[in-house]
């Protein structure tokens, strides 16, 4: 079954926000056997709009949409769906109450835009909107169904397990799918493919594989489909066996997770805690371990001493050292982790120095340079490398590394 | 002049990857007065491109896609553009230089598969790609330009100033255009909609307001476009001066920039040096700080202390209060602002302690409880929000909010 997503909203289309939900879409209804045919981004404007719905309910058994639903002048993707499934503009009770429900909890009082929220088409079943003020309208049409959801992120999150409940109690299914996701690291996307190549082309046709590069690690995610859910089992587990035997030492990790969620999960079965020193990272490995709930099991916390003095204060890094070597340098990120270790009481950190850019580059340091350290009780590693791309990649890169070269010794 | 934005690429399709090139096009061909009329993504799939461009060269002046180059057989960008443009695929003897450039710089060998990275179509003309193996490839006809960029976001974005200055040389234009921006904080959408709603609604038809929210700030863009610059430049100074006084405090900067920006431009000012100490945004409020480039003048590093005994140990947090206050009360958070200001010399702290969730929560700290603390040289002052969402909001929220309360002290 085919799903097409039509985002609203001049601020992505300007490029002053970045679109979420289709992403958080496209996942959510793909193990319902949705393919998502195409997304189309327009702005608050009626014509694009509804040139974009027509065109979605022609093409997919499923369309929806998302944003345009605030409450401001710009707003008006409730006049168009009027319009295009019939009815018209109703004040609803229903929703009326929720959002008088959801201002109070908050203490603070309704006004009458907010309250225009729940005004809505009489062609449509509304599903109430337990996270924010905009109704979720659903509407069907000569057999295709268009559900319009609400533009903030978390809204559309929240809101989706029950909007899937929904969708897989209307439509119908005996197609079978599965997905298994191989995360590999230390090769590059088309040497990868290269060694795949052979086993790629003797795939099923019911099967494909899917590289998703975010470097430096590569996923591959292997898709099947069967209407025999025994017989799509039983070629899902010889595929994947072979696979591994191929990938060998570049496989990290079998099923789809994080980074962050790999190294915790290492951590935890190895019984160790981790902490952090962070300069060009600067609080980055933090965040991105921290963002994984339930982490303080293993992650204590983290130094970002991005001045030398925190290096020396904090870390206890020599200063004759980093007068001698300079900050980004092998000794300063052993001291760096040692400190920490010693600071925190964690068993094993990661700790990072280098030049992440556009300033900073000194004679033989180029931006880009940056020193890795591990500590685990076994030992200290230190490597150094040289990134390329702008500070924000920088950045992504050397949390990344620093992430795996962990994992690597762990 | 028309804009219409492909982007190609079944990872995007699907989700597993977030769509950042959209916007940084639109942002960049902004100012040369194209509009973005709306953004595709289509996966990798011969029927779905052929459509979007065919429908793309129908409706706009200048259509770019992203994606679909890569040297994997899932990549078919070019056998499409081939079809379209005509001509037939040739090995360009300059792109193939630019390969080998690119890998000898990084000592690797090239392999065959990304040698066929070289191979373009003879009806376009190749934009050199300084920064990856894929050439920018450029196409006309019938009077409208088709642009074929990169996949990679940083590629896309640092080879889009060449690809801007020869999109600008071949359109003419005698549009002159002008972008204001105003970023405000402590109110909703829709109350700042009522307040401006007289204003707005007098608003010259050149002219238009584009709401951005991004809570907690919510960034106002006056947009305006005339054939007379100096009537451009009048009345929107008119307008611009208006509007200011209209949102009094609720004005918090004028112009682009990141919330993390404004601090670090106000600390600047005054003369004072920054840290954090961080419980529940763990290391976050340090990494938005520091990816703005050049902060180190001003930011001196940060203690995430996600464990107690890191708040003891590193931040001197007093182990009896954490026992009857508990570590979210206004007593750990003002401990831990004192001590990460002593640990680091700083002169400013903020710091935070919260329940981001989804676990965690106690009687009567529900997820979303967070303690703010400032600490200046003036003073030391803290709040308590209850903030609503999914764990990564709760972080975000808390992390522009420390800001944000940073910014009313200074």
């Amino acid at each position: 079954m085919k799903l097409s997503i039509i985002i609203i909203g001049d601020e992505i289309l300007l490029g002053r926000v970045t679109d979420t939900n289709s992403g958080t879409i496209s996942r959510a209804l793909d193990p319902l056997g949705f393919e998502t045919i195409n997304v189309v981004t327009v702005g608050d404007n009626r014509e694009a709009i509804t040139h974009a719905v027509a065109h979605a309910l022609k093409t997919a058994d499923l369309v929806i949409t998302t944003g345009g639903l605030g409450p401001t002048k710009d707003d008006i993707t409730k006049d168009v769906l009027t319009d295009i499934f019939g009815g018209t503009l109703m004040r609803d009770p229903e929703v009326t109450a929720n959002i008088h429900a959801l201002f109070d909890a908050r203490g603070i009082k309704v006004n009458p835009l907010t309250e225009n929220q729940a005004i809505v088409p009489s062609s449509c079943r509304v599903i109430q909107n337990r996270l924010g003020t905009a109704p979720i309208m659903w509407f069907e049409k000569n057999g295709r169904i268009l559900i319009s959801m609400p533009g903030v992120p978390h809204e559309t999150e929240g809101m989706l397990p029950e909007v899937a409940r929904q969708i897989a109690s209307h439509f119908h299914h005996n197609l079978y799918f599965t997905h298994s996701t191989f995360i590999t690291t230390g090769i590059t996307e088309s040497a990868l493919a290269e060694k795949l190549s052979d086993w790629e082309e003797h795939l099923p046709p019911n099967f494909h594989l899917a590289y998703l590069p975010d470097s430096p690690i590569i996923k591959l995610r292997l898709d099947g489909s069967d209407f025999n859910p025994e017989q799509l089992s039983h070629t899902t587990k010889e595929l994947e066996h072979k696979l591994e035997l191929i990938l060998g030492d570049l496989l990290i990790h079998r099923g789809d997770a994080s980074l962050a969620q790999i190294v915790i999960e290492r951590l935890r079965q190895r019984g160790y805690t981790l902490s952090s020193a962070e300069s060009c990272t600067g609080g980055n490995i933090a965040h991105t371990i921290t963002e994984v709930a339930g982490c303080s099991d293993v992650y204590v916390g983290s130094v970002v001493s991005y001045a030398n003095e925190v290096k020396i204060k904090a870390l206890g890094v020599d200063p004759s050292t980093l007068d001698s070597e300079g900050a980004v340098s092998e000794p300063v990120v052993r001291m760096m982790a040692e400190g920490v270790c010693r600071l925190t009481g964690a068993d094993c950190a990661v700790s990072t120095s280098g030049i992440a850019g556009p300033g900073g580059a000194v004679p033989g340091k180029p931006v880009g340079t940056v020193w890795i350290g591990v500590k685990t009780p076994n030992g200290f590693s230190s490597k150094l490398y040289h990134f390329t791309g702008n500070r924000n990649r920088i950045i992504a890169r050397a949390t990344a590394t620093a992430l795996i070269d962990l994992l690597s010794i762990l």
